[in-house]
């Protein structure tokens, strides 16, 4: 048996072919594949003989025969190096007294081999009983043996060959996988890390947090970091000035720069070469990496499989969206793959060859050598697809790893309006599109620990609880949105502000419709208040929870001290300290006139919970010195 | 002088009136009354003198003079006893020679002579700065001293008579009134007591309750009662078998009756003038007398006074509707008199000379022996108005009294209508028209207790209150009205009566406004249960509440016997127990969940009041024998 050796997959022992060329070709001495273009010359074509079923070319990248027919071909005519061995074979088949004196055949219904030229869609994957992967020649319902990625099919091979061969098994899954990641070592090569910044993302602080947690030793990391976003230049100072002395080398281009990013990204290939890394990572900024060893896996997954590039699958939390393409379409973009959901999924969990990576990769110092210039291969396109287009083009095959979970993207489509909104801390509106980071920078710590199951929250006056549920960062961001916006109410009770243009009981405040944070703050009462609720106030639902009445209030004695006694038009309040009771503020507090109970409220990021009308008639106890500003919001019905 | 004796009204002593009449006219001898009309020869007009300012024509029914010239008008002619003695007067004033020869003249400007006819709307009543009352003459800016109330002008006389000759002083108040009305006594003479419901009449059992009240010893009381109402037949059986015996003795028309109220009215006064009574009272259905000792006020009054027709005055509550006019128009009916709002206030209180009086009256022996026939005087006119002219035509003047306030008069305009639609207990709809009664009936005689300042009122658990509010009596006829209505919802979760057709938490259950029982009430609710909503959930206010949740709830084993915990649909609900623990069923009552408290709620007309949503998730617990009905209002906001 002859296969050419770079693009084809066995997914049968010797045995098997042997028992099927016998079965179904029974007498022939010599066959080959069939497919259904006459290559290289098509002037030929006429001369083949009629097929009445299955491909009629002759296709030379895989045949089979006994000894003596196969010697014969080998030797029956003279060829030069640069002859095209197809031409050779196929002009021996046409002379019908050679094709019978030697007992030739085509299978031309793959029954042996499968050439997938032209015929990609008639192949597909299944699996046996047992779970096995094989071929399905749908067209003729063969399962072809060997498999052949000929002309430009070979992604499709390469889709293909993720499983066949005995690679990965539907009832067991990937045969050569390591799940468990790196290993211990004590030993660390030098390696590269790369980050690129080249479009506004928020959480860029978590993001380098993250970098700074990386499980690999600093000193054996040289730091290549490329930002050229204004929103992200103090974040990378802060992380410099924290971190920058422990790598061992680096270059930093953090800010107004001329150099372009595709540049910056084909220099960073470069400098890693010349520092002799073992491996270079290459991340984004939109890449956030909750597992500390994602480059001490990548490197070990590189070495046990043997393979010179592999990405780490990340994706958008609860979104099919991720950093990699499970097909390419013929124009060359994105095109979903038969198995783009399970591996998304984690249902199919391997090292996966597919034709796109991006935002974050690792590549060895043998894959590294050959990238120079990778970036700018074809500058049509965005330097990430001009980088896989390279390797595809020079049979670099890249993997997407899905055996652990990594990290995710950071969704930054509409980061670049909010940024520009003038915000000082835009994350805080990024509710919805990050909402785990979101919850991570401003959820108070202690908030998971009250909605354990068995958690009782205590009750600070009867029906009112007292709980963690701002962070102190939240607290302290949302006083500089306030003052930074500025327009405070006149406390008088016209407040056109509301629907009756008529406040009973008025504050100096700043509503939430007032800063575009009304559909954020509701989402957020929604998602963190309403779990409360229910646990406390048990047995009243109702999702979404609704309100009109959303605002920050400041009291300081040379304004407005306090509050009267008064209801809310609220089922429910709540009112969370924004501010630190002795270092911000004396005074303060409130009372709940029926129960004659007064709750301090002054720890910060702490929500007061109480029902707003009828039974907890409540009074603003005076600040007495400093400002005090609380977050109220009415929740109805 | 002279004047004439029964219809003028002196309102200065000899002293005043000689003083005046030697200050206008000096040199004078003879001076008479003037008024606009000649009369009784109207030909005889070109031959007066023409005067300047003033009116022009001799009256005789006033005049004075000097002895001598008075001597000499009288035996001047002869005069026969059927002449008239106006004409005889004005033929010599006249007569030049005589005129100039008695030295006479007219009191043109009413300087101290004031004939009312044709000139009512110039004579006002004007009080000094010491209270005095006199007569003003607006026409020529004097004050009469004498006031006669010639031809058809009486009526105006009477409202000047009821202060002129110091009668009424505005300091002082009625000069010959006795505010302290009947005086403890021994001898009881015999009395009429008539009692007339010839209309439909709601409340006729308190009315009843409040006659067999009377301060008067039945045995000295011959009692006429006439009612042609179907709806207060049973009234007056209950009352007779309670009462009936006690009385002297008695008539009782009760009933479908061919007697007429007119003939019924003529009947009783002849009735009580065969009883040889001393006094008779009449009264209609609707005059409901909370003073017990009215009969005897009057009897009092009209002996003191010596007024042989005093009648109660008698009001619609906070209205101006009352049982008298102060003034008639020309056309017999209703006519508004300067004083009457200031009676009907009791800004001015005494004994008022009115001319009609109806709904209760106490006529003299003297003056009933002279009424008979008086209700059929005039049939073109309601009863009352006939017998209120036959006393005008007569010289029978009628008092309204004001000098205690003796009860009220019942609203009965659109009871008919109520009465008709088929209700069990149309009082129970009277809360607007007659409130006090309806109060009286339908509240719980706790109530009042629990509204005192000082009374705190228990909550039976965490802001929950259990309170008298609704009379035995009421439950008992919302259930028989219930009952009676009868279409009991099917207790699923399709609820037509509902605006979202979906009941969450279905029970068998009857809305109010399916008996047409919305309005009143939420009346009720506003009137009676936010008061104690603000005493006990202080500082809330909502006024009026609201409510579309109004509904009475029939538990039972076979039917339904509870309801799983649920929050109401309001910001606060009362459940009031319609029906008795022990004797109607067994079991029920309702548990608090998150306070794992349970109140008995059993107590018959006792509202429970508390929280509807949020805090105060509840259940009702299991009805385990006969039927349990409870009366359910959701409140909102």
């Amino acid at each position: 048996m002859f296969v050419d050796a770079y693009d084809v997959v066995f997914n049968a022992d010797s045995k098997n072919i042997l028992q099927k060329f016998l079965e179904h070709y029974p007498g022939k001495q010599l066959l080959f594949g069939a497919e259904p273009f006459c290559w290289p010359d098509q002037t030929l074509a006429p001369d083949y003989p009629i097929v009445e079923f299955g491909k009629r070319f002759l296709n030379s990248g895989l045949f089979m025969g006994y000894g003596p027919q196969v010697h014969k071909i080998l030797t029956l005519k003279s060829v030069e190096d640069k002859d095209d061995d197809q031409l050779y074979y196929t002009m021996i088949y046409l002379d019908e007294k050679l094709r019978k004196e030697l007992n030739m055949d085509l299978d031309s219904m793959s029954k042996i081999f499968q050439n997938l030229n032209g015929v990609i869609e008639d192949v597909e994957l299944q699996f046996k009983e047992d779970g096995t992967p094989e071929a399905y020649n749908a067209a003729y319902n063969t399962k072809p043996l060997i498999v052949h990625g000929n002309g430009p099919s070979k992604s499709h091979l390469n889709y293909l060959g993720n499983y066949l061969g005995n690679r990965w098994n539907s009832q067991l899954g990937c045969r050569t996988c390591d799940q468990e990641g790196a290993k211990e070592q004590t030993e660390f090569p030098l390696i590269g890390l790369n980050l690129f910044i080249s479009k506004p993302v928020p959480f860029i602080e978590e993001v380098l947090q993250k970098v700074s947690e990386f499980d690999y030793p600093k000193n054996r990391i040289a730091l290549y970091i490329y930002n050229n976003q204004p929103f992200s230049i103090k974040n990378i100072q802060d992380f410099l000035k924290d971190h920058g002395k422990s790598y061992y080398t680096k270059r930093i281009i953090n800010g107004v720069t001329e150099i372009g990013e595709r540049q910056a990204r084909n220099e960073a290939i470069d400098w890693c070469k010349q520092r002799d890394t073992e491996f270079a990572f290459f991340m984004d900024g939109d890449a956030y990496f909750t597992e500390p060893t994602v480059i001490r896996d990548l490197i070990h997954y590189s070495k046990s499989y043997d393979v010179g590039i592999i990405s780490p699958m990340v994706g958008q939390p609860g979104k099919l969206f991720t950093n990699f393409w499970g097909a390419i379409a013929a124009n060359g973009y994105y095109a979903r793959s038969e198995d783009y959901m399970a591996i998304v999924k984690g249902n199919r969990v391997g090292y996966w060859n597919v034709p796109f990576v991006t935002s974050a990769l690792l590549m060895s110092k043998e894959k590294l050598g050959t990238m120079s210039g990778a970036y700018t291969y074809n500058k049509n396109l965005d330097p990430d697809m001009s980088l896989c287009q390279f390797a595809r083009d020079n049979g670099h095959f890249m993997y997407i790893n899905n055996e652990k979970y990594f990290g995710y993207l950071i969704v930054s489509d509409e980061f670049s309006e909010t940024v520009t909104e003038g915000k000082w801390h835009p994350e805080m509106w990024q509710i919805f599109e990050n909402r785990e980071l979101w919850e991570a920078r401003y959820i108070h710590p202690g908030y998971h620990k009250i909605m354990e199951p068995d958690h009782i929250i205590d009750q600070a006056c009867p029906d009112v609880y007292d709980y963690p549920l701002m962070s102190e960062r939240f607290c302290e961001e949302l006083i500089e949105e306030m003052e930074g916006f500025g327009r405070w109410s006149d406390g008088s009770n016209n407040d056109k502000r509301l629907a009756g243009g008529y406040e009973n009981v008025p504050t100096r405040d700043i509503h939430m419709n007032q800063v575009g944070f009304e559909r954020q703050w509701l989402y957020f009462l929604d998602t963190y208040v309403r779990p409360v609720q229910e646990k406390t106030f048990i047995g009243y639902y109702h999702q979404p929870v609704e309100s009109n009445m959303m605002f920050v209030v400041r009291y300081k004695p040379e304004e407005q001290a306090s509050l009267r006694p008064h209801h809310d038009a609220s089922t429910f309040s709540i009112d969370i300290a924004l501010n630190k009771k002795g270092r911000d503020y004396e005074g303060g507090g409130v009372r709940y006139v029926r129960y004659n109970c007064t709750v301090e409220a002054d720890e910060v990021g702490y929500a007061m919970m109480f029902p707003g009308r009828l039974t907890h008639l409540h009074e603003g106890l005076a600040t007495t010195k400093g400002t005090r500003y609380i977050m109220v919001s009415f929740i109805n019905p």
